[in-house]
Order: structure tokens, then sequence, then C-alpha cells
């Protein structure tokens, strides 16, 4: 996987942003996604793709046993060593498609718009799967469906547009899953386009059962403090989804077998 | 529920265009909804909206064991029993809010886009639960959310754009899950838009277990015959869903209790 955020030039921009208050990490994603948080008291949590390790904090702040925090940058997990250290938090450079390689398994399992740069989601929740325990969580947020659709030809690729003086946005490409680049902050980024219907039945493939999808949306006081947020009405910005480890695809032994029988 | 199939004119113009074999209903839905047939063999089936009955015979000349089709068009009943009687068939007027007033019970409910004409899609759910027995299977097609989406504000209501030799759909108020009213051959027709997440979560919250998730598409024979579908891939027509009742929710009996308890 190509990783933007260790290009200099991209991770001061990046940084800049996340700094500002008003932006839509802070004021609708992640607003959305504390509300879904399970019970993780006492529980072990896999962050995929943390950043910063802002989160990670927040779980052992608020009785997390155990988080392993991975990021694909270096330069992200310096950061968060440096700014949310815990002796509970166990951060790691390590590329979403390699988490195969822990061996530990978890209760919660949990990812904050990482997965829209990840090319094989299928893979993914399968991965996922081996890592969680019987009935343990994964909560995710990734780029919307809707807005992923559209395929970058040039930088100034138009996004949406004014008739009658309404804003719509431009859709295409839907059923094109495939990758998408496309320039920010002078950096080519790729993202990978995924269906709402390919990801209801990977995450059934996989073994998961879905307990819950949501649309981001903004609240008043995300319009108030950014009057663009208001079109979250017409094409939500991001997708939060929440199922539960409901078969175990890695089960080769015994133990589901009634007691006294033997597997022949 | 207003009726448009009752509308002489309407009426008139919808059989037209039904005749036609280069339809979207004979191209696209057709083919794919058959493909997602489970074995119904043997079984009982409840086709809500079943129009001309065409597939309700079908159904009886595939090994079904007994069909109850409903529409509300007096019109689409009446063409229904001329067209496709069979003893195994009961056609019945009948509005899809009112199907809590069927006494029997069925191993299949069958649906292919009449849903989206319906305001209460929980209410629905909630009454085929009741109407299916454990694991019976509930299949349907709709209008895509993608499709419903757009809001009409008059009869020449733009629904795409070219830009840069490129067709891209408009989207907005995807979030907007109220009625929408566009004219359709001189009649006006009301429909009701949802969005992905929220026909994930009422099957979810009615006892039903998602099976699969499937956008429509156009395959080759389609789009020689009607160069337009290939944009199917930009933004495609229909939904299908595949679900299993997997909760009863209307389990109040001791039906559940192990041998030897009582209800108490």
């Amino acid at each position: 996987m190509k990783n933007v955020y260790d290009s200099q030039t991209f991770f001061d921009s990046y940084q800049k942003m996340r700094k500002e208050v008003v932006n839509a990490n802070n004021l609708i994603e992640n607003p959305i996604i504390k509300k879904l948080m399970p019970n993780f008291s006492g529980k072990k949590i896999l962050d995929l793709g943390c950043g910063d390790g802002n989160m990670d904090m927040f779980f052992v702040q608020n009785g997390a046993d155990k988080v392993v925090a991975i990021d694909i940058s270096k330069n992200m997990i310096e950061e968060a060593k440096q700014k949310n250290a815990d002796k509970k938090i166990d951060y790691m450079v390590l590329e979403m498609e390699k988490i195969g390689s822990i061996q530990e398994k978890f209760d919660f399992v949990y990812s904050s718009l990482a997965f829209h740069y990840i090319q094989d989601f299928n893979k993914l929740l399968f991965d996922i799967n081996k890592l969680l325990n019987p009935s343990g969580i994964l909560l995710f947020s990734q780029e919307s469906p809707l807005l992923t659709a559209i395929v970058f030809y040039d930088e100034k690729q138009q996004k949406t547009i004014e008739l009658n003086g309404k804003t719509y946005y431009l859709l295409s490409d839907y059923e094109n899953e495939t990758k998408r680049e496309n320039v920010w902050n002078d950096n080519i980024v790729t993202k990978y386009h995924r269906t709402y219907s390919t990801i209801v039945n990977n995450l059934i493939q996989n073994g998961f059962e879905i307990e819950l999808f949501q649309d981001s949306y903004a609240d008043e006081k995300a319009i108030k403090l950014k009057e663009k947020y208001k079109y979250e009405k017409d094409r939500p910005m991001f997708l939060f989804v929440k199922a539960r480890k409901k078969k175990d695809l890695f089960d080769n032994n015994s133990a589901k077998l009634p007691k006294g029988q033997s597997q022949t």
C-alpha cells in the first residue's frame, strides 16, 4: 500500500488540517463513532489505522484493559508515542494488509476512516474474523460509497453542480469497484471504492452479523461552524458499520462438538 | 396508498410498455431476480404486488405447492386471473399495508419492484416476519436508493448531466427519506425513498438475517438491445435483497421452551 502519510509535504498539511477544530473528522465523524461504541470496559481492543493515537488514549481512559494500535505511517506512530503514550497501549508500525501476523485475540476491533485505503476488503474482514474473540465487535467508519464512486480524471475534477439554485453531487461509476486516485495536499491519494452491497456481502461472507449501518449526518452545531456540512443531507461523507463476529472461520478443532463425541 | 395502476390512462400506457420486449423489467430486473430464487419446490409462496401474475405462473410451473398473489390494483388482478390462472394460485385485490390480515404462513415471500411504493417499510417487514415460517425466505427487488434519492420539483426535473463527454447522474437528498412524486405516463407516481442503511437496519430490526444484497447490472445482450443500459455501471436502477427469517417477532407461546418447562 502506498503510504501518503509518510510524504513530508502531505504530513505537514495533514497535521495542520487535523489541528483545526472545524473539520469533518472532529465535527462529524468522531461524535458519531463515539455514539456507536460497544461497551469496551475491561476489554482488549485492536485499532486499525490509529493515526496519532487520540482514540487509543480515549479507550484506556474509559476503561479498556489493553489496546494494540497499528498504523502504516512511521510519522503517525512516532507522534502517537509522544502524544498519547500509556502503558496499556502498544503502538506498532504495521500495514493493515499484514494483521494476519498478529497472534493475540481481541474483543473489539476499531477502525476510523482507514478501510477505504485498503484494496482487498474481503481479505481484511477474513483477517479481522481471526483476530476477534467469539461475539467480538467490529466498528469502523469509512468514506461513503456515494463519495468514493466518482472517478477522478484530473486535479480539477468537478464533484458538484449547481442547478436551479440547488447543489447536486455528481454520481458515476458506482459499480466500478476499482481504485480512485485523487490529489490532496499536492499528493496523490489512492482509495478503493466499494458499493454498499459489497460491504454488506463481504461482512456476511466473513462470518459477521451486521448490527447497524449508519450514514453520517451533521448536527446543528457542526452546520453553524461550517455551513457546507448541511450538504450531509444530500450526500453523506461517511459510512459507519457495527458488526458482531458470529462464525469462526478458523474453527478447525472439535470445540463445537457436543461432549462425549470425537471428531471423526 | 394511491393506486396509479387503476387510472385508465396510466394502465393503458403501462400495458403497452410491459408488452415491449425491450424494457428494464424484462432485460434487467427479471433475469437477476430469477438467479436469486431460493428453492421453492413444494413450498408455499406469497407474492406482494403480483401485477399480471406472470411470476406466479412461473412459480407453479416450477414446482411451488401454492401461491397467494396480491395486488392493490383491480385491473392487474383481473388481468392475472385471465392470463395466468391456475388452481394452485389465489389472486386477491389487497393493499400491501393490509397483509397483516392474512392468516396463512408461507415459506417464501416474493416481491418484484413494489416496495418503493410503500411508505412504512418497517411495518411491512414486521408483517412479513409474521407471515413467514421459521427460516423462511424474503426476496425482493425495488428501485435503487441511488435512483429514488433525487427530488422531483417539476415534470422536467433533470436527472443526468453531460460533462466532458461523460454522463453523470445527479445525486441529492439521499438522507431525506420522504416521498417522491414524479410524472410517468401523465400520472403522478408516488414513491418512497429509503437509504441502503435504512434497508439494512429495518431488516435486522424485524428479525431478518441478510443473505445477499445485489445491485442491478446489464449484460451484453441487454446493452445490445438498448444501449443506455450501459449506464447501469454508473448508477444501477434496481436493488435486490435476499433475507432469511431468523427471529420470530410474534413468538408469544411456549413453543421454544425446553420440554418439561411451562411458561410462567
